[in-house]
């Protein structure tokens, strides 16, 4: 791979309206084509046909033709390439997903999928938007131009998630939502998570919701309940048109015949297709035109040891989707959520030439990927390269806080207290809250290790100042099992992601919290009272620059330090990182204090001793 | 009925960007409903299942729950339907149509299709604006506001047909077509026709499809050609993401895989349908999804007496599709071509409420209507009515001739002369060539209606005089067996609908000439030199304002007038306003003379007399 060189990516692709007579000449075999794939099996998704002995002609980056290309001429630039009866595929799409839970940045992100096939991204940048607002989805646009991969911007509307009882970095309003398709950064709409508030008539929930269908953009939504007639019917019936949130089989198909896209979701973590996709394979006489399949949240580890959406695609096929079904469901079908099947998702004449070359159809063997008609990506290997993107100083420096102290976790007593604890279940993502009496040393209340009780707090970490700035939330966890002498501490902490330390001890904790304060974010463990590890995350807190496979091993590495410290369970990281979302049951911290949430009750603030 | 009365429809819905809140919260039972349909059987054409025992729930014109109605309110404004067991089927939507073949106004047509299920239509006026140019589309757009009945105009793209050949009342020019998006007064482009055009690449044909596609709007072909690879590839390369032209299994099968919608034809004279449809029968195992349903070109006489869009769909059953599966070719898959499914298409949330509810779904027997939730028609009759548009004077006053002589048709010679003949085929669109030698009466060449000669002539009419006031084409015909003393007239004369006159001598030419140049426009018959019918078509000289039963009923009176001037074949004045339409083999009359066509060959002026 060379940077630049040779076998840089260019992108100079003209629009289809500047290129008709072009493309009509080419078919016509008045001028040379770009490119000629000869001789495949064309995985046809229009009529969910497999067609034999077909040949696919590109010109300027767009399909020309697809069928039989004797007649067409060809120069000394044509590239011809034999398939030899391998299969022609459209380049998968992925409708729902955020980028930051991979860790990297767009471009590595590319580079990272790319060789899997996956040709267009629909992010939903929610978690960088929490940190730096409108102007994160105004860089993520810029930073998707000239890539190889497509990306369709979908529009964070929840920051914050329940505004009043945190702070993030930024407020999206109705009026931000708006600015976003006008200037073309977004492309359709982010998860509308708070699905109370469209279905209890929230107003400034619906004013986005209004602000999103005004602009004629899709929308996508976010409807985990299981109550499938009033809330589904209400949430669907306010302008939503996808929802990845289906865990049931039964739900999947209710959304199908309610006219919303079921974005099957298989994650790292949220593994809900093979049961959801039931509503397919129990049902073969239906039309699956609405369903589609996402990978919403992946790991840098998902992605560099299993792949990306081809991982979610074989997995349908395992669970007896046949695969011209399966392959719909990633190309046609998410074009078609998208509004846009005239652009991708199908091998068709007038299209972008996003094409896979696959030997195994039925394992999914991707041998070559080309976007818009450009080879990128060989045998699970890009072969271009694209310079990377330069970013602003504010998105590299987002943690705006002096070097922390131990007397900033203090928590002064004088006497025992009956103290709320977040019990945390590794691999879950709730809590419950428990009540311990606690004994103060020095005249505060300090983390008990030996009865797994740490000390927790969370930090504001962003720029809008406010009255914000300074403020912290304090409470106490039990459930890592770290020794003595341990720290955590990272600045991915959703929503709001401010600085959220866990330790043993103040003295670990203030380690672990100016290693992340000096690096400009990242995730960082303390053992024995050392530093042991730091995966600096430089872009908003929340991203690496480096390429994907070494955010997996970043990753890997933070993971053996937090075995070191003691914690046995895999990923905790994942679980840790959802401790300040308050939007979860039952007992969470954000950085104005500790937030219970408990099951049909808004959330409300409780002081961490009990009165 | 009642015009303007209690029974007047009144169009007053607001967007769905301003009621998400009110849907939302009559699906979840907190205020009453407008509208509830109980217990139906759902054609569900998102998944092409059959749903038993749904409700429908409506509220401002749109659905908000489909499912289980038992907890919504209602009050005494609500109104409750029992389906009691029937069908619940979305309105039908003709993706590509003529308004003008109907030959009368927006609104009648309206009147006409509503009760046969017809609630969205996409109107390509192309004829009219040949009249009246741009302004016939802004015309359109405005007679379209208020109505029960969607209206999504496809701008005509094919003004004149063959520049340089003829001469209409107007030119569309890649300006036009991007005002009329601008302007809203178009929602997708009308039947590109010079596929010629789009496939040798004339630079202005390809002006106006970047014009429509940089407009973002879906683009409608017209590709009438046999030849599959690289002619139909480069047509839709070209960006034409449907074609009504299909008159082949084959053909339409491979628009369908080429990512083209199928827009399968039954009008009144083009009966594609069930040769096409075996694209779909013979071929159980596709996904349909590109094959939609279309009517073209109807006469009023046909939806008066068979229906509209519902004759269609019943035709489509009775070749053997599926009930569910041809539903869904005027719905959901028509829907998916406009990209309109977040609107219309579906019974589903959020959509516009147009319902059919059907007791007979084999036969297909239509028992109410209901469009935005209002019942509009029941039992094949409107249940409602709206007051007419009024039409500007320039709109209603579109044959700009004085009243012609004698002497207007003499064709000097004073010699025997071979003469080029257009030999018509009833029932056919094109003519042949011959050459027949004619003797001169008092110094001119005059019909023979012994040998079934007649002479034609095509005078131009329309207002933009640059020249063009004043020029005619002469010639002559044979193949209509009128007697002596007959004469036809007709401003509806494809495609530049100048006033079109044969007959067997030049009195009885005059006579009908000057009954249209009077009447402002339409057809008229002259039988033993006598004035025998006319059909008075105000509107541009296209249309009439009177019901669509009135103008089945002249019609026929036309009709029959031509039987006694001794035509002895049905429906002729179909075959005669083609004469004018020089796009057609073999030879055509336009205002600027005899244009041959030959297959493979340009166009080319030729002379009446063969030197």
């Amino acid at each position: 791979m060379t940077v630049a060189g040779t076998n840089g990516y260019s992108h100079h692709r003209k629009p289809l309206y500047e290129v008709t007579r072009d493309l009509s000449a080419v078919a016509m075999g008045f001028i040379p084509a770009d490119l000629i794939i000869k001789n495949g099996k064309l995985v046809n998704v229009n009529t969910a046909q497999i067609q034999q002995n077909i040949d696919i002609v590109v010109k300027s980056g767009f399909i020309a033709l697809v069928g039989n290309a004797d007649h067409v001429m060809q120069d000394e630039k044509t590239r011809v390439i034999e398939a030899g009866g391998r299969f022609l595929v459209p380049g998968f799409i992925d409708g729902h997903m955020h980028i930051e839970s991979s860790m990297v940045d767009l471009r590595s992100f590319a580079a990272g999928v790319l060789p899997c096939g996956t040709t267009t991204i629909c992010p939903d940048n929610h978690e960088i938007t929490n940190v730096l607002g409108l102007k994160a989805v105004e860089l993520f646009h810029k930073a998707a131009q000239d890539l190889p991969i497509k990306v369709l911007l979908a529009m964070p509307v929840c920051v914050p998630s329940i505004p009043g009882f945190e702070d993030a970095g930024a407020t999206i309003t109705p009026a931000d939502v708006t600015k976003a398709y006008e200037e073309c950064w977004a492309q359709l709409q982010g998860e509308q998570m708070n699905f109370p508030g469209i279905i209890f008539g929230d107003p400034n929930t619906h004013a986005i919701t209004s602000a999103s269908i005004k602009a004629g953009v899709v929308l996508t939504g976010h409807y985990p309940s299981l109550e499938y007639n009033k809330g589904l019917n209400a949430f669907i019936a306010s302008g939503m048109n996808a929802c990845h949130e289906g865990t049931t089989a039964e739900g999947t198909l209710k959304r199908a015949q309610l006219g919303m896209y079921a974005q099957q979701r298989y994650g790292s973590a949220w593994l809900d297709m093979p049961n959801t996709i039931k509503a397919v394979t129990e049902n073969p006489e239906i039309d699956t035109r609405f369903f589609t399949l996402v990978t919403d949240d992946v790991s840098p580890a998902t992605i560099a040891n299993e792949g990306h959406l081809v991982r979610v695609v074989r997995e349908a096929i395992i669970q007896g989707v046949d695969p011209v079904t399966a392959i719909q469901m990633v190309t046609i079908n998410t074009a078609q959520l998208l509004e846009k099947t005239r652009y991708i998702g199908t091998i068709s004449p007038g299209r972008a030439a996003d094409i896979l070359i696959i030997s195994d159809l039925e394992n999914v063997i991707i041998d070559e990927v080309f976007s818009d008609g450009v080879s990128v990506a060989k045998n699970g290997k890009m072969t271009v390269d694209f310079a990377p993107f330069t970013y602003p100083d504010w998105a590299l420096h987002s943690v705006h806080l002096e070097k922390l102290e131990e007397r900033d976790f203090f928590i002064p007593t004088s006497k025992n207290e009956k103290v709320r604890i977040m019990r945390i279940y590794p691999g879950m993502v709730h809590t419950t809250q428990e009540i311990v009496e606690m004994t103060p040393e020095n005249g505060g209340l300090v983390a008990d290790p030996d009865n797994d009780i740490l000390k927790i707090a969370n930090f504001y970490r962003h720029t809008e100042s406010n009255g914000k700035t300074g403020t912290r939330g304090m409470g106490f966890i039990r459930g890592t099992l770290l020794k003595p002498g341990s720290a955590y501490a990272s600045t991915v902490a959703h929503d709001c992601h401010n600085l959220l330390v866990i330790g043993t001890d103040d003295a670990a904790m203030v380690i672990a919290a100016n290693a992340l304060i000096e690096s400009g974010g990242g995730i960082s463990v303390v053992v024995n009272g050392e530093l042991e590890s730091v995966m600096p995350l430089p872009l908003a807190g929340l991203m690496t620059l480096e390429t994907l496979d070494t955010a997996a091993k970043q990753v890997k590495r933070i993971e053996v330090a937090l075995k070191k410290a003691g914690c046995p369970y895999d990923s905790i990281e994942m679980t840790l990182s959802l401790l300040g979302l308050i939007v979860l049951e039952e007992l969470h911290l954000s950085n104005k204090g500790l937030v219970e949430l408990k099951p049909g009750q808004p959330p409300q603030f409780v002081d961490l001793v009990v009165h």
